[in-house]
């Protein structure tokens, strides 16, 4: 552990922290960098259990025994609450952050050879709603998550902070290409389950079963215009959480939740 | 409709719409008065829809045609864009509020006589995982939910804005006393499952399949501790959501989404 104390918001060894809530910044910025930031004790615990390598880590001076442990051979940065509100951009509660390196994801092709079991989210573009839907999917044992080209980056803060850090332990990958981006999950023998508020649609139960001696992935779409019509005409079967009928559909998260809970308890 | 400009945000007509975004004031302030505030032209569509009197409506003035049909009899405050900011305190995106008069709750006792299925909610102070779980229990049509005395309250601006307002149709109630609160339900014939992610509690579809001619209440813990041991105790079974066991539980909001589903495909 290489500790450094820092008393200027400026210093450019801060960078990788720069503006946190600034989205289009710090999109732009991780990209460019293959950084991602994780937020808080266990976070950081968990990222760097599951082999990411911290850049750095930035911490108020109350938190370096917390984590000193898992430290060895990372810089640390140390400063004031004052330089972390300053440079992070808000009060950082968990006064810990970690700058961690991204790894590449798998190829599309890799993570469903290994899978028996997929959840494919298509335009999901709200970071708690990624977020929220890894923490079911790890807590649940789902084979991996496939992401369209468009849908939100689960190692944004946010998306990580809501998954507690869970996301770390799903695989995933995204897909290069939404147009046709379904053929290879059926070419690697997905039957494509497509969820739907739509009256038509088969309950989501009696269509796994059908397909329990098979490959499953289940699509989801955003929480505000549900899968595409082109998706959902690819997938081999619209399927519905039954509903009682008076009320709008379930958010994406609690639909998520269900659906992670049927696809997975078939094994 | 009875509609009147005003031009100040300091104006006492508009004092139950002050600063939306302070907690402490507005509990202490909607207590007194006996209202809730409805944001966005569905959600006070939905809350008129439930029978709730509106006390007044605040409109920016693009948001009258979309309202008016449903406005008879009710006093419009027509204010402009920064009025608006001024009193609720930070920029409300849909310029629509409304004043709701609340109505009494049903006793526990009521609302359980005309229930085969609830879920109890003990300590659940997040005001987003309230609405949450109200919009599942809603969607799936639970048949009541049952607050203990220190769960956060429905009506409160940002669980009814969570909720979509489907909070309005469900029917709940609230204990009066922690203490010996369960022992209503079981005098009501219910059998207590309380779920927990503790690995001796059995899974969860094989409690409720047990319990399938009888009435069930779930009961859920908040997110932090889960049910107290007071509770758990008073069972009559713990249950849990089976997991992969690799990472933390799900969050209150994803179980109570799968216990919901769970328990009201029994019917």
């Amino acid at each position: 552990m290489d500790v450094r104390e820092v008393a200027d918001a400026a210093d450019p060894r801060l960078a990788d922290y720069t503006r946190l809530r600034d989205v289009e910044l710090r999109k732009s910025l991780e990209t460019e960098r293959g950084l991602f930031i994780a937020e808080g004790e266990k976070v950081i615990r968990r990222a760097l259990a599951a082999g990411y390598p911290a850049r750095s880590v930035l911490l108020t001076r109350k938190w370096l025994p917390a984590l000193a442990d898992v430290l060895g051979g990372v810089t640390v940065y140390l400063v004031g609450d004052e330089v972390m509100r300053e440079v992070a951009g808000f009060q950082v509660h968990r006064g810990a952050l970690a700058s961690m390196e991204r790894l590449p994801l798998p190829p599309v092709g890799k993570l469903l050879a290994g899978a028996s079991s997929v959840v494919v989210l298509e335009d999901i573009v709200d970071h708690s709603n990624i977020g929220a839907i890894m923490r079911c999917a790890a807590a649940l044992g789902v084979g991996g998550v496939v992401l369209s080209p468009r849908c939100a980056d689960p190692l944004y803060r946010r998306a990580v902070k809501v998954s507690m850090g869970t996301v770390f332990s799903v695989p995933y990958a995204r897909m290069d290409d939404w147009h046709g981006g379904l053929a290879e999950l059926r070419a690697a023998g997905f039957r494509l389950l497509a969820l739907t508020p739509a009256h038509h649609a088969a309950p989501i139960e009696e269509a796994l079963e059908r397909a329990r001696d098979g490959k499953v992935a289940l699509m989801l779409g955003s929480e505000g215009d549900g899968l595409s019509s082109r998706w959902l005409s690819q997938a081999d079967e619209p399927v519905r959480i039954p509903m009682s009928g008076e009320v709008d559909s379930l958010n994406v998260a609690a639909a998520a939740s269900i659906a992670c809970y049927l696809l997975t308890r078939r094994a």
